[in-house]
């Protein structure tokens, strides 16, 4: 049983963490939605991060892995409305300028400000609007109340601010966790970008925490991508500044694991949450794939099954449509004997032996009619499992992303 | 210059070859459209083939598999309708069974015969029916001019038969090849079933046939398919009879580069129309990959791009969005460094070193506004070099894609 609590508050709700946002015009359509957010503890903090793996790194992407080195992290600069990708030696300028505004005005040393950007690529930003507006903004902008603010101003085609904070007691102390995100287009979720900012109260030494992070960004986040399939700018930052009063966590505690799946369930909605906002998503779709002879024979049959635009288009239209399945997991190059393979929707038997079993079709299109479902593929060569979640293709979604 | 030129006929223009189809009642839908095809050579002849890499295979890719061992092919028979897929040890009988009527019917070993299927997947073949029709059509049904026939009999979703067929002179004999393809749902051209049957008049040994058409395959059909990724039944298919009276085609000989030169024309073409007949395509689009490192780097980026979900609808949309295709070249895999990268739409350059080139977007907007447009990306880390074709992606394609 889960030994944590879910609260209000998000990134703002463990101690001496304040966030906010503030309005700089960075969008190209006429708004006036705030579109810089700060996150900052007012007390010394540590940070971690995991960083997109695509071999083209937007700006801000390159800064924040060089500070991410550096022992205290206590601020992040985001903003929307432009990606700062593909933007050359003046887009690392550029962010390298978001960095000193923010360090300045709060009185941080440079290296201890993280700094991510989302939005169009190509573009340069408006660097001189945006120096002004973080100059009064990372001060004016920000309090105790502000993760809701600073969820809002990241958002581009997110059609909600993505929000979520648990509490748990650890070590008699208690503990919370926070987190924002925002992500798009995320019926590929691999091409959207994708940021997430988490902070705790907890004490935990820097390497401690880089490692709890990405075990925890491991079974989410990843979980929604293909690694190596990230885009320029996806990032996810934690910054943990101890104000708790906890002895620090250390892995080999028993107290670790109950901080872990804190994390995880933060991270895990928080993944959820950006999947089911993708732009035209009807179906959110968990594929488990067990009995593999190695995980990587299961998250190759995953993906290969998550990824298939066939199998996706007939998710949209309610069809159970088992034999796209069995096409992708024969082409995944995952070690497969087709004669064994079964599979389920929901528990319902739709496949036995690789081939079609006694569950009446209508049954089956039932699953496939439901917002949520899941598709157990069991290989029955081994032990190893995999999960992945995924979504539909719908027509809405090709509109979306037709292009001006 | 090409020595070659097209002339009409198809599969039943070599010499000694005949053509056909006959009804069997096999698709779900009431129609009166012949399903089965066949091609026979009236003279011994060779036979050679390339199949599906998915681990699940269909049964008469299996049973194919196993016959093109055997030193004489004479005939083909392939039926549309229903794949004879996830079917078990039933389908592997069902196969044979059609291999067996057509023998019997032809007077041929049942080791000279190969068999194809296409359609729905996981449903047992009607095959009394199909026992029924091939023995009485697969003499009745064929003629000199049967091609067009049997192209139209291997047709699904397709919504035109694909023929074509070339001549040329070698040796001082007037030499021909012909063939014929079914293909459909080819946007994601890896997951629908791809037949193709090509035939020759040459005289050509039974090796040098098969490193004949394995080098066409993979500068044609594997080029609008990923390796590895190809559905449960793709096949191609050759047969040779030597009814042109040439000496055997060598590969040390100067003909056999220009014999090469006519059958990839011939691949090549099939392969377009494959892609350009695709349900719901509006754009057939060159994705040409240069200066990269490897040829396996020139073709990871180069795939990365062409099944990319956001480089496919933005081509419908006709938006050049060239930081789409930066995003899918990092995530490809390949060596790529950033700032190396030029990027050009029919010619016209829209990347340069990473960055928006000066090529004014109305210009390139025009480009993919076209009905058929080549990118081609330069890598600049080396020499290697790779191609593929690909498609757009519609909303027409999604509701096709629905389901039932």
């Amino acid at each position: 049983m889960a030994s944590f609590t879910e609260v209000s508050g998000g990134i703002t709700a463990p101690e001496a963490f304040v966030a906010g946002s503030v309005y700089a015009g960075i969008k190209a359509t006429n708004t006036s939605k705030p579109d810089i957010a700060f996150v900052y503890s007012t007390i010394p903090s540590v940070g971690a991060g995991t960083f997109t793996k695509n071999k083209v790194k937007a700006a801000p992407v390159r800064l924040s892995q060089t500070h991410i080195r550096f022992a205290e992290t206590r601020a992040i600069v985001a903003n929307s409305g432009n990606a700062n990708a593909c933007t050359g030696v003046v887009g690392i300028d550029h962010a390298k300028r978001m960095v000193k505004a923010t360090a300045k005005a709060l009185g941080l040393k440079e290296k201890s400000v993280l700094v991510c950007s989302t939005g169009r690529i190509g573009v340069p930003l408006p660097i001189e609007r945006m120096e002004s507006a973080i100059a009064s903004g990372c001060k004016t902008g920000v309090d105790r109340d502000g993760s809701h603010r600073a969820a809002e101003a990241i958002m581009t085609s997110d059609t909600f601010a993505k929000e979520i904070a648990v509490e748990l007691e650890l070590y008699g102390r208690k503990i919370r966790i926070g987190g924002i995100a925002k992500g798009a287009g995320m019926i590929d979720p691999n091409m959207a970008t994708m940021l997430s900012f988490i902070t705790t109260d907890a004490a935990i030494d820097k390497k401690t925490l880089q490692q709890s992070l990405s075990e925890a960004v491991e079974h989410s986040f990843n979980r929604i991508t293909v690694d190596g399939d990230m885009s320029t700018n996806d990032t996810v930052l934690m910054l943990a500044n101890g104000a708790a009063g906890n002895p620090p966590i250390r892995d080999t505690d028993p107290e670790f694991e109950e901080f872990q799946d804190a994390l995880r369930h933060v991270l895990f909605n928080l993944a959820r949450m950006i999947v089911e906002d993708g732009e035209g998503v009807t179906k959110f779709v968990t594929i488990q794939v067990r009995g593999a002879k190695t995980r990587l024979d299961a998250r190759k049959a995953a993906e290969a099954v998550a990824n298939s635009i066939l199998t996706k288009c007939a998710w949209f239209g309610g069809d159970p449509n088992w034999g796209r399945l069995m096409d992708a997991i024969g082409y995944s190059t995952a070690k497969v004997r087709e004669e064994m393979v079964d599979i389920y929707y929901d528990g319902l038997i739709a496949v036995k032996n690789g081939m079609a079993a006694e569950t009446p079709f209508s049954k089956l299109q039932e699953v496939v009619a439901h917002p949520r479902f899941t598709i157990t593929i069991d290989l029955h060569l081994g032990e190893a499992e995999y999960t992945v979640y995924t979504t539909d293709l719908s027509t809405r979604y090709v509109e979306l992303n037709m292009g001006e």
